[in-house]
């Protein structure tokens, strides 16, 4: 059994951690900390979890961490980069699911983030954690910097076009539309129910933190500094991510193959038939990524649809997708679950 | 492996029993028929189960539903009475989730139903299979007739009252309120988001179709006929079912303590700690009911809070408990899933 | 044009003011006070209003209130006791839309509201403003106690009842559900919308501080202490609330027509049909009260349902209906709009 | 008072051209039609209008439409230019919610609407309703085309920009998310509430009704033909449009200036400051389009965000605004509702 700690655990991708580790086949839950709430029963913070997961809270001064192959930190941003650091040193592994280590450009993360980087060489030898780009780098790495989940859904959804380089990448489009759980369960004013509900809007258009991930990925991919335009939204649901890419094409090719092909052995990328539509709801509690490909009224622009679960292939599932991954498992394990539909 | 047999899938119970089932352990899908959609792959219909249920709806005429060892009935009405006795002839087990089979008396089923009993044999012999009230019988039933979803509810609430006879049986009150997704994926107006959403009302307040199922189930157990005013709510929620139940005492008791003692050994409810409030989505995409017991400032006047999924143990997740029971495999093979939350 | 001022806006009773006294033909808004947010122009807060009310927020101490016909109090509990008696000795007249002047028992509304009160001698010459029980007696108000919005939907839906002595009123109960709106803008995990949405659950079962405030009313009416059991519900709606209402008859009587009867002459009372089922969408953004009057079965047991706009009938539209009156206005002034469906 | 009458009120723009014409101060309704509901009255499908609204619906055959001086056509596309002809004939003026006179281009619109057009010639006669465009030769129509609704959204957000030819025309791209009343009032399963609720999707990304009337709207603003993706989604909302537009600029400019310049006299169209983030509540029930302007990172591409409400300025609203303009009366008249929010 994998013995796992987790970080940060009063947030939804800490709940969501709890529910798919709680079910993993192969991994014991050592333990969970939280700083505001040690000494409470996991299940009554989360009455989801009542009989099925006994842990408490813990001090993370008291959690014996150390003795963990691999912590989770569900913390905000600036938290891991404090912490990790010292686990590291002690030989356990760490999957970040903030963004402490996504950025490698360190004064662009400092930009973005507002805070002084606390441990820039860790940046250095952490793996972006992407399995469908990176596997092979995940399997050794000792820190796993865990993609953000627009960043995923708009990575995904761009990669086997920029890859083949058979569009402008100067130019790229990518319309975000999210659930409200990912702002995560911060008591705040914009999220309130009233607020968020019968209600849509866009956000940062002048410029969000997953950004300058994003660019830095598909820059990567395409071996040269792409333009790329990204406004994200806010959709009254609870989980979901809907990107929806807009690309011009520099060639013709069948790009529903190249997409097929591209995905043929992922698990977790489910390539639709042409001119589909995948919902959000598609992948509702699922690790699953959705993707069609549209080329409208046959013109020159290419329109992408991309949709994950923000809490799961956005978050939790694909931080345990990793872990998976690192420990040797099968990539599916404890991940396999339907989505729940309606 | 049980091979399973579903007649009816297209609607909210079928598709709720194909993601259980295709993730049982024990079970293989034989055949699943619809007649409007014979040919139709169940994973183009809901692309939530692409990848995964290979399966296409056929038509009843051709399906061979005798080759299996038991077919669940997720069809209206009025469909199971036709259909299950030449199967159950055959030597096929029958799990019918609709209310054919549900009300033992036939001249109050006709009243209610508006409609003819075709086999009124086979209700005599049919086991109503809420397991926590007749485990025994289930276990060698040939026919179960799966409860309803608000008398899941309602039944799993009252039932350590009624039990005890400490409450005034003739003035019991059942306020429930129930998910849209309990009306069924038909095409009806009132079902509509734009007509549901952000919207909360009463109806059938004159005479619900639950009420004779929920006063049966209760006159049983209490040994004489019990009086029960019993008002359904519209919610706006997928899934979910909240019952608030009012009884008053007639005797003072622990009543906290009877209710833990009455389900100490049903791992499917849940009491919780006195004067909690279960919400829906912490049983939801699960199996589990969640109990509360409250005495409002010492008065005389219980209130009961009971919620569960309509769809599982108010539907598809009864059903393959009851399955389970019949086939003598752990009572929650297949559906110890955790409940998805936020 | 009448005077008005506004203490505390920035919530959503004091949009609610905001929208429906903008429209008023008979008023100008004079001042709107906010602490926290002196300076800011109130429709950089509330888009909504933008290009139609020109004012900001201004700090309490500066704002000239005492130059104001009327003032609204839109505050937390606890505010107006401390400021009203300051501009009522001014000669201002005062609506409260706190609970601080509606219980009579001060004892009482200490227990409940945790806190001493400020101005007992205020609280004596406080009228209640319900004008379909008060509106004599709120004409030469200086002060109205505007009631709560479960209290407003409740006792408009007992009224006739109570009045007419043809129930039990030991035993009443009141399973109200109310629209998230209800537990205002302030920013509480328990509020966020992936914590409401697609969830429904009661809260607040030992003791709601609404249900003194209803118990008294009830009383009043009846002449004599009534017994009450009230279960407040939150369900994922903006607006509403939804009030079902139990009775046991102890005579029979026509009580279509005596609710019928009874609200003749309201303009912002509907009695439906019998066995009509009012929903919460009928009156949205409307003064209005939808009553529907139901006898199951035939039985002894009265079911009444209930529906108001908590922040219209229930709040800052029952506040205007009381100014109106003070002012010597038609009642329907300002209010009139009809109800926004879808 | 101007004599009004609707043919085919039961949908969703035909209870809010009720809503808002019953408010209406120089508006008397004469009649509505409607062939499946004839006697019933309009207020027992919509218990909003009750006691406001007296009218039954009449039979089309019936109801004496040539007495009145304008017909507001809220029937599905095909139903008006069958039978609004006859009422022009007789000098009654027309204005079509629907399709049917909104493209001129007879083959175009037989391509995308799949009938045979029954009218070519009153297509030629019409005039486009869209008052911030067309204001003048609405004055004196006899026939108004009003627009649909991502068609006002759209058009209103690139109106500006293709206007001032500073950017490229030849790959607009307007990415649109509408709420659901937009499907109308029809049982269908797409609009079910378990169906569109918790959910996002697009839809007809291969090609939307609206793309033609966009696109023939922009072309003749621009002079030339202008390329255009359109690609529409489905967000949980009963209420509002969204539209995310993207333009590269192909000269710089103050763009908030030039939108400001345009708007400036425009009652229903609100430029808010620049990186505005407009939410569609923020219009919701009112006859108000918010639009701002975004240049995210300084880059070349501009980023427009346009929110209307779907019932109101993209149909019901719109249509009594050309009716104003049409009559001589002020455009605001009875438009003039402050938006309903939260």
């Amino acid at each position: 059994m994998i013995k796992v700690g987790i970080v940060g655990g009063t947030g939804y991708t800490g709940v969501e951690l709890l529910r798919l580790l709680a079910q993993h086949p192969a991994v014991e839950i050592v333990a969970i900390t939280s700083r505001g709430d040690a000494g409470v029963p996991v299940s009554s913070m989360f009455p989801s979890l009542r009989g099925r997961v006994g842990l408490k809270f813990e001090d993370p001064s008291v959690a014996n961490l150390e003795a963990c192959d691999v912590v989770f930190f569900a913390t905000p941003n600036g938290v891991a980069m404090q912490q990790a650091p010292g686990l590291l040193e002690s030989g356990v592994r760490v999957i970040d699911l903030a963004a402490d280590f996504r950025i490698t450009d360190i004064a662009e993360w400092e930009k973005w983030y507002g805070m002084q980087h606390a441990s820039p060489d860790w940046v250095a030898k952490a793996v972006y954690g992407l399995p469908e780009l990176n596997r092979v780098a995940i399997q050794n790495a000792r820190l796993v910097a865990n993609p953000g989940c627009y960043p995923t859904a708009v990575q995904l959804g761009f990669m086997p076009l920029v890859e083949s380089g058979l569009v402008d990448t100067s130019h790229l489009i990518a319309d975000a539309k999210s659930g409200v759980s990912g702002a995560g369960r911060k008591a705040e004013v914009s999220s309130l129910f009233s607020e968020a509900s019968d209600n849509f809007k866009a956000y940062g258009v002048s410029g969000h933190r997953h950004l300058p991930e994003i660019r830095q990925g598909l820059s990567r991919i395409a071996g040269t500094s792409v333009g790329l335009t990204f406004v994200p939204h806010l959709t009254p649901v609870i989980r979901g991510i809907h990107a929806t890419l807009y690309a011009q094409m520099t060639e013709d090719a069948d790009f529903q193959a190249l997409y097929e092909s591209r995905y043929a052995n992922e698990l977790f990328v489910d390539v639709m038939p042409a001119k589909s539509h995948p919902d959000t709801r598609s992948v509702r509690a699922s690790n699953t990524c959705r993707i069609a490909i549209h080329r409208p009224q046959g013109g020159d622009m290419l329109v992408i649809l991309s949709v994950v679960d923000n809490l799961v292939k956005g978050a939790a599932g694909q931080a345990i997708q990793n872990m998976n991954i690192m420990f040797g498992l099968a990539e599916t394990e404890g991940l396999w679950q339907l989505p729940v539909l309606p």
